[in-house]
């Protein structure tokens, strides 16, 4: 971490925009939180219950909104957007470390396999026949790519991912360690008590600019192809059915579950642990919060919620009983209502 | 996917029976879906919602059901149960590919292995002591077979599945890339507290046509041996903890947790990412639909469900308040139930 | 399993204490359950609905709670933790097999790299520059260790691990196979409708005697680390996001997820499959429920339950059809007391 190279606060306001008031001379070298950074440290306000702790930070600057203009005396950048701005600070000062291009020696890759010159192959990396592999792209150590399958220029596999035959990846991804690309959907039929395999002979096709998280699956599609379109954000665990399309930069958390054929629009956002019926369709612009099980189709955008209150267990026990009952307790209600002579409202 | 093979119409329903109606010389070459398949392939109907599709599918032929016989004017199969016999033509069209025996030379195998002359092992894996693979079997690149496992014949390991020692899989199973078997149960016991680990001496053991999803996990017995009957389908992404038995031709959906030593019945289905508690019994053809935790034995058949049902967030927010109070609630209204003068039906 | 070093009884409870009742020189080979101990077995009982079982039992021994003294005439070990004193004897009996120290001639490690001589590296494994492996440390085949990340002494990472540059692993810990360290946190920010990434530049610091199950993913810090805390046992495919810090000796079920920068307290057990929010803080002592969704901070001690009660599906579609309609019920329960000229005790 030491020799890190250095910018002008001036410089970077420059780069990206924004109003610079303070010291465009401090050197900085890193981004950090209020609590950690240092005086060659630049932070960040995106959310306003963040702002008394800038009293107390000691970074040497701070990227703030334009509602916070004045919340602190420290050298600073206005802007729209703290977040974003501070994304590209960060990517500024933490550039990918360089890699040397090649293939590994202790890499086994087909002959008949297209390797740009300038992507690196690492060590322990098995690639099939007819494979691509585009201009920059690294593939990390102990990954497999299948037969015929293509991974796009400038993207990036971390270690141990496997991608299978015939699968296509798109330009500048990110693949985390662990993740499944092409593994057989789910498609059995089921005759005189046994259960048949369907051949899953669809791909999975992935646009630019996809992050795919840890250990998350996506499945090769039953016949057509599954679909992930481009600057689409997957975070761990996620898993993906055969012949799902996930609409262009939608962002799902993890441990998200998506059963096979639905359709997710663009601009979605999924929250963890979230989980998607099969053959439904949500529009665009749809949010579905954390642990909301999603059963049926959404045309319309806005927030979908369906999870059970947690209280102390004693409490839950109580409540959650009557649940099993709640239609006779309707029953009960109109019953009262009826003798109280008020008109039944909710009869069907 | 040139120059694939192709059959005539005629000689698929002569193989698998049914009743041809049509031209039996139309050359069948690939099967696909209503709407993407062309002349030369041969679709299905399995339920009567898509039959309105069959007019404008360019489809060479259609397998149908008897009392679908008369929705299309193409050349078609009638049959019974035509998502089966889909199957069935398409594992005729899409045999898997043909693989070359032999070990890889960049494979690690421990000279006591003994492998099939008729198996194939691929790069980069690595066989431990004394493990077993049986002919025809073909193990993926980068994968890990431990000391003493023993893999089936005709038995599929795709890449960087992991196998611990003495596990057992049964013959023509299919693991998925990720996928870890045998793996130490969550044994624990707390003492002075801390946490010791229990050793888990058990094993796996996977009867014969089994498939495992991608990076699902399966835990060794701690004691005894955990147990996956012939013919059970897992799909990804599946938890299985330690001394978990599940019955033969039971089908299991992406993300379920089956926590330890539940007895799981012959021909269940469980929905994706339903969680079944430890030491509990679920009996023969039990169904427990997605998002369901399970919490007790189930000893009838049926369906079992317990879902928060969604809704707008807002109109989420009104409501689930409430579960907090329905304890509350339902005194109430015994209590107005008793100012009308009604006996209290529901009273403990 | 053969040549199993066998122990004299009384010598057991001479190293791990207890009253031994019975025949002393009873010869132990094994652990087993009640159901499957043969006469060199010893068995266990720590939970009092089990005690009707040993009269079945053909083990040679038992081990038994103060209050259970008298519950069998077999040879017995009495004490006070008869599932931690079982663990204890487990471990005696079941020692780590012997690892043969080196670096297999097919890993590819830095020439920078730090390995212990007393360390094992196993075939196809992959470390980076100025990584270090500690004395007796064991690293199965196909891992892959990024640069300059530390693993400690006597711990064992299983096949096919990843840990990414600069994460650090205490002493004596288990990684389970599939398992990520270090994988990026689901960073993003939005800007005219596309996410761009926000660079992960903290790390993953695991301490002392961790375990973690197969499949597990913990994401390296965003700006600060993600910290797992000395004695923190996590069964499989968990999901832990940046960020997070998880107290000392705290025990977490399989298929948890835990979003960003939430912080859980020590000695807390997260039930299977329950979900954590993020930025939000767990006291020390509590304990989540099974399927149970976490959505702000718990001060207090406890359990904690938030589960939807199953039923059979057709109870289930009766019932929660109301949930819907919960606020417009309570509404009418309010009227209705009203009209009974009651007070409304639950009016906001």
């Amino acid at each position: 971490m030491t020799k890190r190279k250095s910018y002008k606060l001036g410089d970077i306001a420059k780069r990206f925009g924004g109003e610079l008031i303070g010291d465009p001379d401090i050197r900085i070298r890193q981004v950090a939180t209020l609590e950690s950074a240092q005086s060659t440290d630049i932070t960040f306000v995106a959310q306003a219950r963040y702002l008394p702790q800038l009293d107390r930070t000691r970074a040497g600057a701070v990227i703030l909104g334009s509602d916070a203009r004045d919340a602190s005396g420290l050298s600073r950048i206005i802007c729209t957007n703290p977040y974003a701005y501070f994304a590209k600070v960060s990517a500024l000062l933490n550039p990918p470390a360089a890699v040397v291009p090649g293939i590994h020696k202790s890499a086994v890759v087909d002959k008949s396999a297209r390797i740009a010159k300038s992507a690196s192959i690492g060590a322990c990396t098995v690639i099939g026949k007819g494979a691509q592999v585009g201009d920059k792209a690294i593939i990390g150590p102990g990954c497999f790519i299948g037969d015929k399958a293509i991974v796009g220029a400038a993207t990036r596999l971390h270690a141990n991912v496997t991608i299978y035959h015939q699968c296509r990846i798109g330009a500048r991804c990110i693949a985390h360690s662990g993740v499944v690309i092409g593994s057989d959907g789910f498609g059995i039929a089921r005759e005189d008590g046994v259960w048949k395999k369907i051949p899953q002979i669809g791909r999975v096709l992935i646009g630019d600019d996809v992050e795919i998280g840890a250990n998350t699956t996506i499945d090769r599609g039953a016949l057509d192809d599954t679909v992930i379109e481009d600057g689409v954000k997957l975070d761990n665990q996620i898993q993906i059915a055969h012949n799902v399309r996930i609409g262009a930069h939608t962002a799902i958390a993890a441990c998200v579950g998506i059963a096979g054929s639905a359709k997710i629009g663009r601009n979605c956002a999924l929250g963890g642990a979230s989980m998607i019926y099969g053959h439904i369709t949500l529009a665009d612009n749809v949010s579905v919060s954390a642990g909301t099980l999603i059963m049926k189709s959404l045309e319309q955008p806005g927030t979908y919620t369906g999870v059970y209150p947690f209280s102390s267990h004693q409490r839950w026990l109580k409540n959650a009983a009557h649940l099993r009952q709640l239609d006779d307790l309707v029953k009960r209600l109109r019953e009262l209502e009826g003798l109280a002579g008020k008109t039944e409202r909710n009869k069907p």
